[in-house]
């Protein structure tokens, strides 16, 4: 599986490149990076803002949806009733404003108090008062097992599958996979939790949630909203290529997930849950 | 120079280490990660709940400090009358809560538009559309120049002093360096812009703002929120380890500042304003 680059996620540039005492221009590729504002609105009322995230532009409606669903703007994906691009203002614009339309009314002032303010790497959203930071996840089905040679194969099935990266080398990647190691959706962002919303929100689209045999790889590091994000969406195996932070470990611990880091060549540790882990095959 | 670790800033737990078909139980440090929320309060008022940051014990008051720099909501460090951690309420909280005391009343009318929620990598904050990204950064000054054989030697010199690194390998660092390649600032947080805020939240508390002699270095990628927030303390230099987006390019470029990205061993690229670079030397 090859995740299909959009256009707009790159960005061309010239660069001065410096190696040793030599110095040429050449031509470069940058992540492309962008705001996008997703607005809220119910049946005949008029849009309103709900967050602006730092993100990658593709796959917008699926970060749009999965936003929804990971933070808890909405209870199920069936209450979406529609996403679109905002066709008014400024021609730039067009594509980084998105309105997902709700199936009931939205409560606004109801809204008003955890407006989102996200950014490329946020996820911790919505929460002002620190009573409010966890948020009321159930804890995760036990589902199937996985083997640890499935687990040490994945960061390699996840870096031959990752376009983006090797074209910028600056952005972060979400995976999932079967039990048996089989690649079944990818996404990539300059944002971690962006690039986890949009893999979610894939999922969400299509009626596919909870993700209750599923196996979650992140490319850099596990946080807390990672985690916090992963149970909403039901996933049970968490996987990270570099650490997880203290919070990530004691959410997954409560949460009921499985939570693997540093999982490099024939290593890794599995500090939450390993009772998913098969070691003997 | 070497930092202090705090002891907060590590958290042990027990790991299940898996190489190959070997598994065994150890010790493990994990970086702490824990929710700190900063509250606004001027003289005689009532402080009031500004953001929540998921951020790495250590160095709170600076980071408090530098985030209300960094993200405008002082407009400058002298309108800082006092930093202190709150101690009412349950016990765990008492480090984990911040309140920043201002000279003057806070206008709270003014300020709950722009109530602030960040997380571990967050630095969009306060900014509702599209419009209010963009803030309005005065052009850094051109400052000193600085040569490439300084500007190569600067990541050996980060990890040199970099003790939470070394111990978790989980999180992040802002360095802030002489133009000669002296360190002089370093701090490391579960977020880059953490990391960053409690860096210009040193200087701010010391009164030594704008930073205008300074070359950052981040350890990570170069987001445009890092780039926003070092034109905010006045830095003219920035370089990353990975890659720079697109808009991070385009910020420097507007802002007047020096972007290196990959810089790594010998090489690096420069992104933007190369005329501060000196490759002869």
């Amino acid at each position: 599986m090859v995740t299909r680059v959009s256009r707009r996620a790159l960005t061309t540039t010239r660069v001065q490149a410096v190696d040793g005492d030599s110095c040429h221009e050449r031509r470069d590729q940058l992540v492309t990076e962008e705001p996008m504002e997703i607005r809220l609105c119910g049946p005949g009322q008029d849009p309103v803002p709900l967050v602006v995230t730092m993100r990658t532009p593709g796959h917008d409606f699926e970060l749009a949806a999965g936003f929804c669903v990971t933070e808890g703007v909405v209870e199920s994906p069936a209450q979406i009733a529609s996403i679109a691009y905002c066709l008014e203002g400024q021609a730039e614009q067009h594509h980084n404003v998105v309105t997902v339309g709700l199936r009931s009314t939205v409560d606004l002032a109801q809204l008003a108090p955890r407006r989102f303010v996200a950014n490329a790497s946020c996820g911790l959203c919505g929460k002002i008062t620190l009573d409010d930071v966890e948020s009321s996840c159930a804890p995760v089905a036990l589902g199937p097992g996985v083997s640890r040679s499935v687990l040490v194969s994945l960061p390699d099935r996840l870096r031959a599958a990752q376009p983006l990266f090797d074209a910028t080398g600056g952005l972060h990647a979400a995976a999932r996979f079967d039990p048996d190691g089989t690649l079944v959706g990818l996404r990539e962002d300059v944002g971690r939790h962006n690039a986890l919303d949009k893999l979610v929100g894939e999922s969400a689209l299509h009626g596919a949630l909870p993700l209750v045999e599923s196996v979650l790889l992140v490319s850099g590091r596990m946080s807390f909203e990672i985690v916090q994000k992963a149970a909403v969406a039901g996933i049970p195996v968490l996987c990270a290529v570099s650490a997880p932070s203290s919070l990530a470990v004691a959410a997954a611990e409560r949460l009921g997930q499985t939570l693997v880091g540093f999982l490099r060549g024939p290593r890794f540790n599995v500090y939450a849950h390993p009772e998913r882990v098969e070691l003997a095959s």
